[in-house]
């Protein structure tokens, strides 16, 4: 790794951060490394670097986000970034403006950074080939939410040291989710074993062809394994055809502190917020410090951002 | 007071700021006393201090406010703090998860301070005791609203040297007032006399165990106080059982250059804002800048924030 | 333009901008020479300079409004400043209070600058009586729009020089557009001829009296003009009795490549944005980067909102 630090991998490839899939080993390598030195800084008593001073960061956030927009508001103006955040709730786009036109006015005013979340997946992709600056992808569609996996890469090594050899199991709407996506490739990248579990409704065809193993049993599916992701059931698959109710899903799917006994003894639990406590997760387990990483997650995240700001800013 | 500077009570009792009921004497003024100090400041032609630069601040207002969140918006600012300011309609909310979860996210980012506006009283409260940053509370429900409180104190000791013997009345809809509570805790404690006028409806049972004189009559209420603060009636009172109409209210309990001489000769009229104009208050009297203090309660506002941000924060 | 900047034709004035019609041609030569300053420093990699350190701005939008907000929120970060932007759907005045009570609020809180955008003509104005911070007019009902006509400006000197000479034509909606008004202005002002086209409709009577020739008909408005400048549509004007459709619109006033052959033969098109494309203008006209000077207007926006912000500071 410190060769990868010596001549860095992120600065001689392409300057967006679009997918976990668009990385390679020494790039995420790198991004994780550079994190692990922010972490400590986040936890003094001044959380204020100038590296960055200078640059500009602009927030696009077309769905509402109180946990990765705060993460990455932080992280810039940590770093001494001049960061705006733009909800696009309250913009042009009412007057009609498409995404490129809206990505190329804020482009014109020369950002070094956009961040972007947007409910199409490929939006990212799109904005990155439209404007000269970076691109950091902050959730798209259903199809990639990179800086999510690498905290929680993160947030594991930190942990476990390595994730080399680890069994990690995915439990949830496989179907609807970015971060299941992100993390499917990065632990398989990193070296882990994935498993993933959901109900049939919620599990995409062919999921096998990423490379994991697909259960619709928690009992078979948790079996010893070193990780259990759990992922957040959205309110409105509750309706319509997806599921029969919230009741029965938690009967089947929720992790409660007896099917976490399917894991191995010492396996930890992740979640990347917000929680549905007492439908995909019982409540004494989300906050169990033994057992729950997910505020270790949020406190990394910043740190993994701060990471990527540094390594993507030119 | 210059020994309540040597030995700063705030720096060794407990770190949140919830309520003027939790604060001593000597708390208070000391808040009042570094407030003067930023007063000067704000009035000056750079109004920048680098005091609590790499310091973190959260500003998480779950109702819609203009003064407040502004005046500690700039407050953390000119002090030098990255400052993130949360408008919680646009959050993890509406996904559904609560107050609590959303506070342990925030913490987990490792501000230095949260300020918090809540509309259930003791929110605050409650977030203290799940994070480890300093809470500011910038209201709550019907409960406290501190920091009003205090800068209504500084205001008055700006134009009267002292509270110690003044004669105050505080206006309106008690009732369902927290900046009407936390103006009599601090107003008894710093030594004066205050009495609260209300209609029937609008006035706390048992209001009087807090050491206050009740009066439905403007004429009794007023009689002889040195200092008359308006309250705000809230739109929603108007409708329903609490009030017959605004013209009655104001006929009774607006405050009118008639109304005001049954105070003293040189008394001063205050209101939290925003106002009613024709309401609660005669409009040209709320702006006769020989008696309405209520833009100088704002511009100190500010200063009072700075010093509780410099004080409390570790 | 040398004396310009010795003894500041600004210093000497009033302290807001409220419009072009209130500017001298000294003032408004003062800010485009200022202003091509900034262009480089946008251009660069670090884009920050602390001039303006210790001064605070207030954004003070009551439309919702992408460019010009972020424009000015850049502009201050980028000079120092500590920029707090007010997004007025979420305040006070839904609980009734008046633009005035707002103003003097927020001026009472030591504000140097007020940045306002509002829906009423003459609402800066209004403001700029009321407070002793200087007033930037970011777009005021149909009056003006003053920054925007001086970044257009800029935006022509780039390319062509100077203005003086310039044949300029203004299409569209000339009856709603404080674009228009500003610009016919600020370019009469600087020596340009200006001709507006638009659907009798939406051309306001009289509006020879501002020193413009005025047509109905494109291929006569544009005939020998250096610079077409487009303007948006509201979608708003598209029901009612202002124009009969979209389609019959762009038929007849909705700029083609054909149309634009009106025009000289190294003509320019220039739009304020956002755009509506296939209804005041041909798409890939629009993004023809040998005509279209769009992202140029608004780059240099940026460094305009700067120019303005340094000199109307005290």
């Amino acid at each position: 790794m410190a060769t990868a630090k010596k001549v860095s991998a992120i600065k001689n490839t392409p300057k967006h951060l679009l997918g976990i899939q668009n990385l390679s080993v020494l790039e995420a390598k790198e991004i994780l490394t550079e994190a692990k030195s922010f972490i400590k800084l986040n936890r003094g008593s001044s959380k204020k670097l100038d590296i960055l001073r200078g640059k500009t960061q602009i927030n696009l956030f077309f769905e509402p986000s109180t946990r990765t927009q705060s993460s990455f508001d932080l992280a810039g103006k940590r770093l001494g970034v001049d960061v705006m955040t733009m909800n696009m709730g309250n913009s042009a786009l009412k007057k009609g403006e498409t995404l490129i036109d809206t990505a190329m006015t804020l482009n014109a005013m020369h950002p070094d950074i956009i961040v972007i979340r947007h409910q199409d997946s490929g939006a990212p992709n799109l904005l990155s080939q439209k404007v000269n600056c970076t691109v950091i992808n902050a959730g798209d569609g259903r199809r990639e939410h990179p800086t999510q996996a690498l905290l929680d890469a993160l947030t594991i090594i930190n942990r476990k040291d390595s994730i080399e050899g680890l069994k990690i199991a995915i439990c949830g709407d496989i179907l609807h989710s970015r971060v299941a996506r992100s993390n499917i490739y990065l632990m398989n990248m990193l070296g882990a074993e994935v498993n993933v579990i959901a109900p049939k409704t919620l599990m995409p065809r062919g999921i096998d062809n990423l490379g994991v193993k697909s259960f619709t049993d928690m009992k078979k599916g948790l079996d010893g394994c070193d990780i259990v992701m759990m992922l957040r059931l959205q309110n409105e698959r509750m309706q319509g055809s997806f599921l029969p109710s919230k009741r029965e899903y938690y009967e089947f799917f929720g992790l409660t502190p007896e099917k976490l006994k399917f894991a191995k003894k010492d396996a930890l639990l992740m979640h990347p917020g917000p929680m549905n406590r007492g439908v995909e997760i019982d409540t004494k387990l989300a906050d169990d410090i033994n057992v729950s990483l997910v505020k270790e997650q949020v406190e990394l995240g910043v740190a993994v951002r701060m990471a990527c700001l540094k390594l993507y800013c030119k």
